[in-house]
């Protein structure tokens, strides 16, 4: 064997994601890219704001000496400054760059974070549907992955946590706003969360970490604001990047972030600095660090994805298609009119639309569209869509 | 504990090199930065070619629509491109993009590399002096590691590395030019090693790799050119990057690259990009891909580098410094005047000279001098390190 058993066997496991996208290639094709309806993708296709087309031509106008160096693993200290005063505002909590690590996107962030914590075989608690690479970084680091599922709104389900947390685990991966589902955790939702996870650590005597995976906190809808983590759950660590808030997922700039709350954040904070270095990352992109600093508070067009969304909804819905509407994110996570959800991907790309099965994230029997692509598209994709709504038999 | 055990070993055994750092600090505190002597880090003092500048400039000012989305796992088609030409240029094999993915440094490239390649506890040969972070690399992927020791001229000890050759080795990874030797092997000592692998391989009947670790490819002295390793060695995979010819350590951008010649090289190349996405990489950093297309052949200035080695070479050994003449990088890798390297060190900071003992290069007795830093620092260095040299006995 050329390359490790494990790595063979994954790719081979994934070989139906090869399958799809060949299949939509060879759509592509016969049919021509334009009546290709694919929702399968999660690449943004909008531009990053001006903002940053401008913080771009400035600082090649302008070249400082020494901005391509190294810097510290952690990043630079005047980026981790303006993340730290977004975290400080956001939770009330006192930030400081010392509580922030600048990563290479979230996958990376994620991969630094579990690489410091685990313990051989240690457990995580994943939260079914989840985002599949999660399955990949846990086993990274040698830990064991725990499937819980949420409740049928996707909202957290406390007793199945609970039941699942044992002498044995470690941490918990939440995803708000979530990917695939799009709902976020309420306020109520991860106070009690924290409640029961507090009440956890004295019964086990054992830290119990929260890792929240959120790159799509800015992308929320209807007037909801994502809560802030740090408030409600004291040993808690955010995870995000700029890749779907500034749309910049090529350049891989994110950040991880330690609850000053912890009375050890800077232990932790030390494991991570050095995980960073140590996975061969060394330290986020100077040149995107330097690119987001005084983006913080920018964003793409978040009105042009709710739009997207109501689009979807509606038209999916009054043909027959059930779903929970998405409280952010840009995904629809639709239950499979029929119960096997690789046979309904199947039949669905007959008419060129293109989903994922809700197998590929935990979750048989639903499907999910992903609609950061252009509304003609969407527009366009209706009729095959209806069309697979007759065949199906929820639209007479 | 609030970190993985392992970790806060990692972190506690590698404390000296904070303790060396703080040391630093308070040196310059107390007698002015322009008078400490600071030969310890990697980071280059000099700027980006000119055509970098402009490179960044022109891309600023005409930014492509899609330019900091996802592009496939590898990297850009034409990045690939590029960097395969001048590897067939180089090796005289016929490399296409297909045998090259782009990461992020040649950090993570190693990382991608060794996740590919290691079934847990397979061995993983690394010749002292070796660059620390190798040891950290292979661990991090459950590999062992297998010290192998290199002639006193630093040059390849076939015969030790033929002895640690066993059916548990996977690969083994070399590093030319060398840090912190400066070594570059000749082509003919990796002929030998080609020919010693081949016959290893027949007698185990197992693939064995060959990692060649080069971000110095390009910064080599006296008119010698480094070997292309493709050339000699069947089983080869190449990990370089930008950080030292362009000076670009903080974008991380560099490639793998796996020899046509394998039989396999194409399931060897699935699994890199599969490990690239994985580990949270994903892709190496957009722009970055960008900006060093069209610089495949261009460096910093090479002969300034020489002239510091000379300048370093000559004074040192004149003092009684004794040293192997570097052929490559930027590195001197003296003997130490006494045993005890770490001591030595401690006698070099009361002179404001800091230095790293040869201990953390898996080889006590020598120690580290890096010079890519201002021609005027190290000439200023000199009356330290003579009085040094005096205190030790080498000077009369």
């Amino acid at each position: 064997m050329p390359i490790a058993t494990k790595i063979d066997k994954f790719l081979e496991s994934a070989s139906w994601i090869r399958k799809m996208f060949e299949e939509g290639e060879k759509l592509r094709r016969i049919h021509g890219p334009e009546n290709v309806f694919d929702f399968t993708i999660g690449n943004p296709n909008v531009e990053p704001p001006q903002a940053f087309k401008q913080e771009l031509k400035r600082i090649a106008a302008e070249p400082e000496s020494g901005m391509h160096r190294y810097m510290s693993n952690a990043g630079y200290e005047n980026t981790r400054t303006a993340v730290a005063k977004v975290l400080a505002e956001d939770s009330g909590l006192s930030f400081s760059p010392e509580n922030v690590i600048m990563t290479v996107g979230a996958g990376g962030g994620l991969n630094v974070v579990l690489k410091a914590l685990l313990n051989p075989g240690e457990e995580v608690i994943i939260l079914a549907p989840y985002f599949v690479e999660y399955k990949f970084y846990i086993d990274n680091h040698s830990g064991t992955i725990k499937e819980v599922s949420t409740r049928e709104d996707f909202s957290l389900d406390l007793e199945a946590i609970a039941k699942a947390i044992g002498p044995n685990t470690r941490a918990m991966i939440i995803n708000t706003p979530n990917n695939p589902t799009g709902k976020v955790y309420s306020e109520q939702e991860l106070e009690q969360l924290g409640d029961l996870l507090e009440q956890k650590e004295k019964e086990l005597n054992r830290a119990l970490y929260v890792i929240s995976d959120e790159p799509y906190a800015k992308i929320s809808y209807d007037g909801i604001k994502v809560p802030s983590i740090f408030k409600y759950i004291k040993r808690s660590i955010l995870v995000t990047s700029h890749s779907k808030d500034l749309a910049l997922p090529g350049e891989r700039i994110g950040y991880a972030a330690v609850s000053p709350q912890m009375e050890d954040a800077g232990h932790v904070m030390e494991g991570l600095v050095f995980c960073n270095r140590t996975l061969g990352f060394v330290n986020a992109p100077a040149l995107a660090q330097r690119l987001v600093t005084p983006l913080q508070r920018e964003t793409v067009d978040i009105a042009a994805y709710q739009e997207k969304r109501d689009i979807l909804y509606d038209n999916l819905t009054r043909m027959g298609y059930k779903m929970v509407k998405p409280q952010g994110a840009f995904y629809l996570f639709p239950q499979s009119p029929i119960p096997d959800d690789v046979e309904f991907i199947d039949k669905a790309q007959k008419y060129n639309l293109l989903l994922v099965p809700g197998s590929g994230f935990g979750k048989p029997g639903y499907f999910r569209i992903s609609y950061c692509i252009d509304k003609q598209v969407i527009l366009n994709s209706f009729t095959a869509f209806e069309k697979l709504a007759h065949e199906v038999g929820i639209l007479a």
